[in-house]
């Protein structure tokens, strides 16, 4: 967004950030060079490593990049969405757009590409670490609101049920990119909201039959 | 195990794969070159190749070698163990135990190095699969057979609940290699164990629960 006094930019961060995730994506970060990451974004590699870094601060921006988009997507279902069935399935099915966007489908490009390199990369393992928790604490504010709300069985433990939906979202992610088909996970996430967000008796009427 | 005729090999290939896993199991395939396998192995390259071919060849050995260790694991586990909740618990506590050997903790070393290869790598993707159609059919039959003996609810689908515990193992080696406490996944996995076999009313008040 920013612009240099001298001479314009020639590209736009955020179109740069998005090839660099779809290069990424691919191969993920080890096996992806400078030299596909120069060709992938259309870049030459002094220009990328003026505006990013090197090639650990580029894939670093390009996670924080997906990051981002993700966590719009979360408010407009987690957060927007006053039925908790409701927001776990978009939730679910968001993702699951989002994984097979590509042929073959590439799954999450956090989830699939950052673990390998969390233990040599000690900064990607904090962004990791750091998006699960985000996630948890998301999640398990919105299972709280269900409890509150009595739409969730008091024997469970929203903190507890967060990493279940995080759960969920893990193994689409590894099932998409391992060649599960959309529509077997499809039915996997129907199962799954139906775990997640049990019907609880109604005290009054409340939770009445849905579609 | 088998020896050439002429001279004896030099080597024992389990113990080689033990020490490929543990050494793809650090910065992942893409990530660890034949020299640092060599130099891991004990084998110089020439003798690696000889015995395992090139580096893919050496890496699907190696997942394969962590899958029949898995195998005789749920052997153990999921199919030995009669009370369903026992053996969901003895399943995630085993997979806790190998994710946290090392330290940093490596998590599973499939599900956290196989993932990313699986666009690049066709015979990744497909021994990926492979492990969870396996575990998602052992998994189903031991949830069918708890259905079969009262254990399940019958509004729960075996083959899906089979899919949400194989999530939880993900979810596991994920959060592990992330850097999560295991403590904090100990009592993930309490929690998980009641929602994936919830206690079941005996036969004539089966379903009658009200929290």
């Amino acid at each position: 967004m920013k612009r240099s006094r001298g001479r314009p930019r020639q590209f736009d961060s955020e179109t740069v950030l998005d090839r660099a995730v779809a290069a990424f994506s691919v191969q993920g970060y080890s096996a992806t060079s400078l030299d596909e990451l120069a060709r992938a974004t259309g870049l030459n590699r002094p220009s990328l490593y003026n505006a990013f870094g090197d090639k650990e601060a580029l894939y670093l921006q390009a996670l924080e990049h997906f990051v981002a988009r993700l966590r719009a997507a979360l408010a407009d279902t987690v957060v927007a969405e006053r039925d908790l069935p409701t927001a776990l399935r978009k939730l679910f099915l968001g993702a699951l757009a989002v994984y097979f966007a590509e042929r073959p489908a590439l799954g999450c490009f956090v989830f699939c590409t950052a673990p390998v390199e969390a233990v040599a990369h000690p900064a990607v393992r904090a962004l990791t670490l750091g998006l699960v928790e985000e996630l948890d604490a998301l999640l398990g504010a919105r299972f709280a609101a269900a409890r509150d709300a009595g739409e969730l069985p008091t024997h469970l433990d929203p903190a507890q049920m967060a990493k279940l939906a995080q759960a969920t979202l893990h193994t689409l992610a590894i099932r998409a990119r391992a060649g599960e088909s959309r529509a077997s996970l499809e039915r996997f996430i129907e199962h799954t909201v139906a775990v997640l967000a049990p019907v609880t008796k109604p005290s009054r009427r409340r939770g009445t039959s849905r579609s």
